[in-house]
Formats: structure tokens, sequence, C-alpha cells
């Protein structure tokens, strides 16, 4: 048995030019990880129509599933929605049961359903509604692809609906050593280790502290107690 | 005239998996906006050769420059190195140069050059070697592709070491505005200022603070005056 797979779609220009530091990915990272669906890929785009429809479709074809953040507010940047219709060739409008989740939200608040929040409504055909506990206007998914909001909270909002609806698989489960040795002199015993138990993932990551080299060694795998027996493996030969 | 453009592949289980959050992305998308090279995309892909080849294939013919992180250490998971050998299809051994760098590193820290270590002067044919003030084991330049370590401190001087040797463009400028109204309430203004200044990018990101909604407003170009009169006329239509 083998995990779903999953990639992540970053849509936006306020990345690329350094102006934000993304976190989207990170946090889908980890959450991923604890429900068993291995994340395999990442891209972040341009708010580029062809960029996004592009990247959607070759995502879409490769992954069990591809998650998007960025792109789905109110201003004229927000390309996403209709891009992703172009990449699944489907038109798109405002659609009734997203349009009453706005005005439902914005009646309680005061402010004015305008044409600009309206295009928020706007879902392309065939999608079902992730909902928004945050800020309402709500997310969709198309054929395999989630598509969410990139303001963080919102993302992560997304998310928490999305995920209880997918089949997982086995969590990944992870332990890890820190030694203050170099990366290369650690080396030939880790190749080793990581032979014997290659039904694991065994990462080496080197770090620099106080102008010392050290590595944490990483353990990956979903079965525990071979987890365990490596990390074990590896504690000793450490001290070895 | 356009500016040259750019995208980065980081390689690497780590960030995949949610252990380790990328910070390299960022810092590149920085330096690049400054020497006015534009990054159109970015890719995180896992450990894995095929996975690695094709990103480095796909990105190579799209893109002027292709600037890679990770993977070019010392241990068995650090397969950049040979993984983009075989995606442009050259041998890969150990260079005498590059053992030559490694060899004078190891002498003054009393370290041995082990096998481990001697990895790290494997160079695929035809590339040049990209000088690494911090820990010696250089990256290296293949065509348009740029590989660089993953560790923070030795990715950012090899971009210190790469960017000055390549042709830049016109820095990309760019003012924001900050302002306490949701995106929707000025949809529609920005809507109309972007498409009058249609040679600039006017991006609009929303964010919550104390469970307000508010909107930074950027405005990013290589005509500094250009930039100066949109912001300018935003701040107008954001007091009417």
């Amino acid at each position: 048995m083998t995990n779903p797979t999953a990639a992540m779609l970053v849509i936006g220009d306020e990345i690329l030019s350094g102006r934000t530091r993304d976190s989207n990915m990170y946090y889908l990272a980890g959450e991923l990880a604890k429900v068993g669906i291995d994340l395999k890929e990442a891209r972040v785009v341009s708010d580029d129509a062809q960029a996004i429809a592009e990247a959607v479709r070759a995502l879409s074809a490769r992954f069990d599933h591809v998650f998007t953040s960025g792109g789905i507010g109110p201003t004229h940047d927000d390309i996403t929605a209709d891009s992703i219709a172009t990449a699944f060739g489907v038109q798109i409008d405002v659609r009734e049961d997203a349009r009453a989740i706005l005005e439902a939200h914005y009646k309680t608040t005061g402010l004015e359903l305008n044409a600009a929040r309206l295009r928020m409504a706007r879902i392309p055909e065939g999608a079902t509604l992730i909902e928004n506990p945050v800020s309402s206007a709500p997310g969709f998914t198309i054929e395999n692809v989630h598509v969410m909001a990139g303001v963080p909270s919102v993302f992560e909002a997304m998310v928490a609906s999305v995920l209880p609806k997918l089949t997982g698989g086995a969590p990944l489960l992870s332990q890890s050593l820190r030694v203050m040795r170099g990366e290369g002199e650690i080396a030939g015993m880790l190749a080793a280790v990581a032979a014997e138990f290659s039904d694991l993932s065994i990462g080496c990551y080197p770090f620099q502290k106080d102008g010392a080299f050290g590595a944490s060694i990483v353990v990956r795998g979903a079965d525990g107690a071979r987890v365990d027996a490596a990390v074990t493996r590896l504690s000793r030969d450490l001290d070895a």
C-alpha cells in the first residue's frame, strides 16, 4: 500500500518578488504528513493565467491531489478561479450557493455585496465548495484540485475543512538525532544504515552553530518499529 | 527591453515533509529583484534523481537562469550533482580543481578528506565552479543552471559569488500603501488604476489585524517615475 500523493501550487507575484515569505507551503506540508498524504512537489507561479493553468494541468495529471493557495479574492489580480476553469475547459460564473453565503455574511457585517465582492462567488462548473469559517468567501474543489485562499489564517481554516474529507494513508513518522559532527565524518556510516533500512528515508541536514558544523539526522517512515530500530542503530554507531 | 528571467529549484525531502521551512527562496527572490532578474517560477522537489533531472530540464529550457539549492553535500542523500549531469547528458567525476579546494580546506581544519567528503568534488563535465567562502566545497554552473548548497549561510554566500557575473536588467522598484479597508471595498478603484498603469504590476494583499481586514497595495515596476505617479494616484483615490 502506498500513500496518496499531493502537490502544492502557490499563486502570487508577492512571493516571487521577495515581498512576502510564503508560510502556507510549510503549514500544508506538516498537515499532510499527519494524515499520510505524501507531498511530492510544490510550485510557485505568478499571477499569470497561462502559468496557473499550465501548472494546474501538469500537477493534476501527475498527483492524486493538488492544493492551491492565493488569488481568489475580489481584486483585479485575483485570477485563480478563472485560470483553473480554463485549465479544465469548463465554464465559470457566479453560482447561487456561493452568492448566498456571501449575502448572508455581508448582511451581518453591514457591508455591501458589490461587484468586486461578488467575484468571489465565481465558481467553475462542477466544483464543490470549501467552507471558509474565517471570512466566509468559499474555496472550491474541482476534480482533484483544492483551491484555497492565500491569507494564512483563511488558508489554514480551509485546509481544516478539506482534509477530513480525503482518504489518507499511513502518517509519516519521524525521529531525529542531532550531532555536533560534520556530515563528512558520519557519511559512510549513514550510507550503510540507509542501505540496510531501505524501506525508510534517512536524511542528513547540516547546520552551523557558533562556527562549528553539526548535522540533524532524520529518519522517516510509516512503520514506527522500523523507525525505532534505525534510530537505535544510528545512536549506537554514532557513539562507536 | 525585458529583464532576464529566472526560476528556482529547491531540492529536499526536508521541505516537503514539513520538517524544515525553506528560507532560500525568499532570500533569492529579494536578491534577484535588486539586480533586475525576474523570478518567474519556483519549484520544490524531493531527493529523487528523476524528479530533479526533469525539473532542471523543464526550467532550464524555459528561463534564462535556474538557481538550485540543496543536495550537494557528502551524504548518501546528496544526489543533486549526479542528477544534473543526467539532465544534461554529461559525465560526472571528481575534478582536480575542486579536489584541490577541498584538500586545502581540510588541511587547515585537520580533518581527513575521506571518500564521503571527496564526493563534494564531483562536478559535471563542462561546469564552472561557484566559490564557497563559508565551507569551501564549491557549487557549480552548468549551461544556465547555478547549483548551490541548501544550508542558508552557504547558499547566500554562493548567491553573492554568482550574481555579479550575470547580466541583470532594470531593478524592480516597489512602493506600498497599507489601508485598513477590506479588499472588496477598494477593488473597483484599484482595477481602474491598474488598467491605466498597465506597464506596472499592482497587487493587493489582504491581511487580518485584530479581527479587522486591511490590505497592502504594492506597485512594482522598473520606471521609478511611473511607480511614483501610480502611488500618488492611489493615495488620492483612497482618500476620496
